[in-house]
């Protein structure tokens, strides 16, 4: 017979969801990690992670996942590729309802369901999906080679793969709302030395413009109500993420106005034995380094959810 | 004329204040850390770590601490070996005091001093302080070959030391205080499987008893009253942690009974400018990953902090 009860059950499984996982496993909890895609989550996306402590030199966003999905491998945690469809989070007994028409049951779950990119929601956006429009520099930067595009957001991760994409495209314009990044300073550092790379600020893309093949150009609107058209044949979309919740029961659980998860220091939700971590809790800086210790909380704090009961 | 005054001081280089040190860093954050001893805190007590998410197949505490601070030098961070002896935490200038007399005074500051082993408060512990009694397993683990010793505790640190100690020891008694350990399963069914190591339930040590050269035994009293004593030369006491707050100003900060201090999730304390992170932060769980994690957050609260003091 399948199995389809469990002690935890980990929904995504990127660094906060493999962190738990690992501990779990280490806990001996009968767990299992459902993930949908690959494990490793967003940081798949990331081409260079300067910042995880440890890896000194640096690390590529998918070796760093690599490693961290042969820990949880290695303490031999069971993992399940599936689409995770509902979910009903009250009462003893958890429900996760799959894609597939199977139902789970678990008595403690961890939410690590992460956020995906922003859309800007402009005309041309989702026409232009793969023709030109990306939320990935790592993904699609090297179909970009020797061709000029544009980069829209001001942030670590818009300033972080504007600079890898100079590595392909011939010219990379940041166009940028405010008169001023938010990145982090050594990235503003490189990126302004960067001679491929140039600025166009106080400005948003009010349309993507293109062909069937492909985006030819993007129009601008400037703060000071001037518009502009720059040719470009790729724009990528880095302006901050929204939640993975459309498989989260929000009527259950604290949702913020983002619709992120709240919960308290130690990771428990309002709901007994379900707790979150990572991206897709309020939080206020979404870090590689901070999703995994919030696993790491979010675990223990269902191992001790769990001896209660026990005991 | 030598500096004294910065934007960020960290107080305290273990693992939260390297990682918040490498991200102040990264941020170009006019930042010294400051550490009494050698950077990596507690963790260079820990003779093993299978748990930091990354280093899958586990890491010496040395080593994982040796990588952390090689990440923070790279960086460029400046690091200051001297013994804080005082805080002035209020107002926007903040002050703090060397044992050297020297003042540095900075606009914002990240606690992480830590925390240190807790001790069994009995006769003979203060006396055969290292002739026999001591806190750490990996330090002094390799003089008691093929000798009888014991471990008192019954958590993640005591156990993961007893098995590090059967690497050396003929014996090892592990005397816990309750009928049942609190270590994460696999280490129990380690701990149970291995020959070497024997266990004292129900039962605390009420003296430690010993020559001018040498621990020689234990008086221990069990919990339905009976008294026995234990022949053994070495007693490592793995009981828990108290924080390091000897140079905190302990009437600025809202302090937990423990006497480790309050913050709310961003890291903040109640003074502005003012953050914790890691095992000196009231919390219930201390773990490596998560001690780093909140040293990232502490130092993106600070960039927030003073970037509206700038701006």
């Amino acid at each position: 017979m399948k199995k389809t009860d469990y002690q935890l059950i980990i929904v995504g499984g990127g660094p906060a969801g493999l962190t738990a996982g690992m501990y779990a496993s280490r806990g001996r909890l009968d767990t299992v990690l459902i993930e949908k895609g690959a494990t490793g989550g967003q940081v798949l996306l990331t081409d260079w992670v300067d910042n995880y402590p440890g890896f000194y030199d640096g690390i590529t966003g998918f070796e760093l996942m690599d490693k961290m999905t042969a820990h949880v491998d290695r303490f031999g945690l069971e993992k399940k590729f599936a689409n995770v469809t509902a979910m009903d989070l009250q009462g003893e007994q958890k429900k996760i309802l799959l894609e597939s028409g199977e139902e789970l049951t678990t008595q403690t779950v961890i939410i690590s369901t992460g956020a995906k990119p922003s859309k800007l929601g402009i005309p041309g956006e989702e026409e232009l999906l793969g023709k030109g429009v990306s939320y990935c520099a790592t993904c699609d930067g090297p179909f970009y080679r020797d061709q000029e595009i544009a980069v829209v957001g001001g942030g670590n991760t818009a300033i972080q793969e504007a600079l890898h994409l100079t590595k392909f495209a011939a010219k990379v314009t940041v166009i940028h709302r405010r008169d001023a990044l938010r990145a982090t300073a050594i990235l503003q550092e490189k990126a302004f030395a960067e001679e491929k790379i140039e600025f166009i600020w106080d400005a948003q893309v009010s349309e993507i413009v293109g062909d069937e093949a492909s985006v030819t150009a993007l129009n601008i609107q400037h703060n000071d109500g001037a518009t502009s058209t720059l040719p470009v044949t790729g724009i990528f979309v880095l302006i901050g993420v929204v939640p993975n919740n459309e498989m989260l029961p929000l009527d259950q659980l604290e949702i913020d106005e983002g619709g992120f998860v709240v919960t308290d220091q130690e990771m428990c939700t309002k709901l007994p034995g379900v707790y979150a971590a990572g991206d897709i809790r309020s939080k206020k800086f979404l870090q590689i380094i901070n999703a995994a210790g919030e696993g790491a909380t979010a675990e223990l704090s269902a191992e001790h959810y769990l001896s209660n009961l026990a005991g």
